[in-house]
């Protein structure tokens, strides 16, 4: 794959990718947040390039971070779920599958060039070892392989020794600070080394159990979820500085994103969608729109607002390019490369799919969105108060049951009705325009594909961490059942 | 009322109020509006303060507008009706009211001191002349008494030849054009008098019927509402433009902000309030929460935000204080002074009242907002497609009954919950030690109120502009009906 090394003098850039968890659009002050708290964010943006419309490729955190890893949708690198029609599944503990191993990711394409990478935070691609990241690509790891540290018990969930100094606190923990002080070093290391570098930041606060540390619990206007945020904000502002203070900005380009929309469930433990419909783990804007920023001083121009289409899986493919190495050929990359995006600020069309587990379930062109299938959560679960969709009800979209409209897909025009309040009828010249297109898209993509193996069908609690590294020195180490595994329950 | 005059160097600033004509908060790229379409409206906040917390003194225009005029609540100046209770009212071409005699408008008081002050656009504040801006202390007035120009026929609403080269036809009207050149050109004579001045900048163009001059048309990705969205941002980035190239930019405090929420119920023709709760006519945060910012260049610092919970009587006060003229003793203001805001970025805490026509709705006080009644519109209306909340929906909160909440009234808390979304239950500590001081703001309030006669409850066609000036010189003036006055009907 190596592709003529850049001895035209250009040098490789870094390469950092700030993936947030469960962050929303609506959470930055540049993407309307009223309590304006995000100031390096903002001054990000300003000095970068917005993406007001860029996507995750799934509305849950493992299929879209191993989308991002892998530049491929889940249903092709199997994060996905077959034991229920169009449910959500990820890797919890006792999770038995994991990132194939025949996916490249891109920490495994940039090893060919020379580049350091390193993973800071939450990793979600599996829960056994052999799917841990440094058997996938990276140099160094510091986090965790599933959800963050703690809380967690012995019993439930056998993490508790591993992580033990990391416990989080009714609220506290000083964790966001370890993850930006991580991040500094591996830089000022990698750039004393004089290695072209891929930092994968991707702390973990805004997720459920929400966490700031002493300097920043009750700074916010918002509570704890707000704090949350303020404290990535700032170590947001400590990483761009530390480019500048070491004279590598010019050569660094950084992305910061969040894995899926807020948890809208979470009532105002959760982040903001903005304008958008519902949230995480459904497939209408709330779920998989993420407040998008690029930052490259002196190569991609400040105070430019791209349009583009994106998807966290083009990061694959421009990181690919941009490093002058070829993405495989043997394989489907659902990602494209936005060098020209983010160099001149052209703007390509592409198809955008919004997947739920195993259904395709809308797509987007253009400004336009067409929903094949509609689908929030089980009635039941809705009447016993988790609202995938708070204070928010449009006839026929935010629907209970799954319901298939794949003969009259509802149509919406998402530039002029971000909220997906007004389905355009059926028998209007716009419906007869524009549907077709979409139509299309679906069927050229339903003609190419080949789904991946299901990952997520399986788990079994013998796979969970009984014994983790260090449980030995700590005198810990517990023993775990025998191994019996069972389809996995996926509730929504 | 004549304070020292300014001989101790202190130059009068200048006074620019940009008021948008059912503009939402949500409709501004720098408040998250998805298609970022207001670059000059965005700059002028980086180099000003950004008000994410302002509001208009009433859901609807007349009393809003009123209001902003006057300094005081519509409670008090009149612009209300006591035909139906908690309903809306304004000033239609019928209306036999307007704005009372001894209301002292903000212009009158900046005569006192040398101001030269004009309006160009919408009034609002009466149809018949007596109400006229010129009989309330505007030195010029270019626009329209009611809502703006057309489109009128001759039978229902007599305007037409009144205005006639202002007609707008399918969407399209270079009105805002005209606007903006009438604005240059005040600012250009009045800074070449010498005199300071105040220019009540009010174009209707985001008001239904909607247009946008040629130049604009079809250019937003938002569909005509986008298009007039964007003239008026290029008029506020060519009126900026003048002070700088007249060096008065130093000497010149501009305020920008809307008269009331977007009209949700006019759909994708109708504008964005962003996070929050219905629009238009409702005393939900999306009927009020304007997109306001303030800029003066070497006086108000760039790049602030203030949290100040502020309102457009505050203009009022405001202008006052800075012009060095008292504002009346004899009458309650509701407007503050937010001269401290502006040059120091202090905060003042401050009860606001949320009214609809006669009643007081809800309180807000620092975070908190006590929703005393709850309305949205009649059952009737709303089942036959006016849908005051489209696609929003809260228990106990979005109601088509008047309810009355005021034994137990409901508590939002806007910092973590803008949407409101989840009305915090009374029984919790947090409800017990907010409620009671929302309430004391509201006795207090209540103390002291002397409402005004109601202005808003009688109308004829009679007084409509059956002859209006020029009309013989077009050989087209008509012959009203007799007087036969009725009570106006105000259907929400
Ligand atoms: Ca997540
Ligand atoms: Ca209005």
């Amino acid at each position: 794959l190596l592709l003529p090394s850049s001895s035209d003098g250009n040098q490789r850039p870094n390469f950092i990718v700030m993936l947030m968890d469960d962050m929303g659009w609506g959470d930055l002050g540049v993407f309307g947040e009223p309590n304006k708290e995000t100031p390096n964010l903002d001054r990000m943006a300003t000095d970068g390039m917005l993406f007001p419309d860029f996507y995750s490729a799934n509305p849950i955190c493992s299929p879209s971070r191993a989308s991002l890893m892998s530049g491929r949708l889940p249903i092709r690198n199997g994060f996905y779920t077959t034991n229920v029609h169009a449910h959500d599944a990820y890797t919890p503990q006792n999770i038995v599958g994991g990132i194939p191993e025949n996916e490249t990711l891109i920490p495994e394409l940039l090893k060919e060039v020379g580049y350091k990478s390193k993973i800071i935070g939450k990793w979600h691609l599996g829960q056994q070892p052999q799917f841990h990241p440094l058997k996938h690509g990276f140099d160094e790891w510091f986090g965790a392989p599933n959800c963050h540290f703690g809380p967690y018990d012995d019993k439930s969930t056998p993490n508790i020794l591993y992580y033990e100094e990391f416990q989080i606190k009714a609220g506290y923990s000083n964790l966001t600070q370890i993850y930006i002080q991580e991040g500094l070093d591996f830089i000022e290391k990698e750039v004393a080394n004089g290695n072209p570098f891929f930092l994968y930041w991707t702390p973990d606060a805004t997720h459920d159990p929400l966490y700031a540390s002493e300097m920043f619990r009750g700074t916010s206007r918002r509570g704890l979820y707000g704090d949350a945020v303020r404290e990535l904000d700032y170590g947001v502002g400590q990483i761009l500085q530390k480019l500048k203070d070491l004279h590598v900005d010019n050569n660094t380009l950084v992305f910061f994103s969040s894995d899926n929309g807020a948890a809208t469930y979470a009532k105002t433990a959760g982040g903001s969608n903005g304008p958008f419909l519902c949230g995480k783990q459904t497939t209408y804007e709330g779920g998989s729109r993420e407040p998008t920023i690029a930052w490259w001083p002196g190569r991609v121009k400040a105070g430019q607002v791209s349009h583009q289409v994106g998807s966290l899986m083009d990061l694959y493919t421009t990181m690919a390019s941009l490093s002058g190495v070829a993405v495989p050929k043997d394989r489907v990359i659902d990602g494209i490369d936005l060098t020209n995006v983010l160099l001149t600020n052209k703007e390509e069309e592409r198809p955008l799919f919004y997947y739920r587990g195993n259904e395709l379930m809308a797509v987007r062109l253009g400004k336009y969105k067409a929903h094949l299938w509609t689908y929030t959560n089980p009635l039941k679960e809705f009447e016993q108060g988790i609202d995938f969709c708070p204070g928010q009800f449009i006839q026929n979209l935010t629907t209970h049951d799954q319901v298939n409209h794949t003969l009259s897909p509802l149509l919406i025009h998402l530039a002029r009705d971000p909220g997906e309040k007004y389905i355009i009828k059926s028998h209007t010249v716009e419906y007869k325009t524009a549907m077709p297109r979409l139509q299309a898209a679906v069927a050229a993509h339903r003609a190419k594909l080949v789904p991946g193996a299901p990952q997520l069908n399986w788990c079994d609690r013998a796979v969970m961490n009984w014994a983790p590294p260090g449980c030995e020195k700590l005198g810990k180490c517990l023993k775990g059942p025998q191994s019996k595994p069972f389809k996995c329950v996926w509730p929504h």
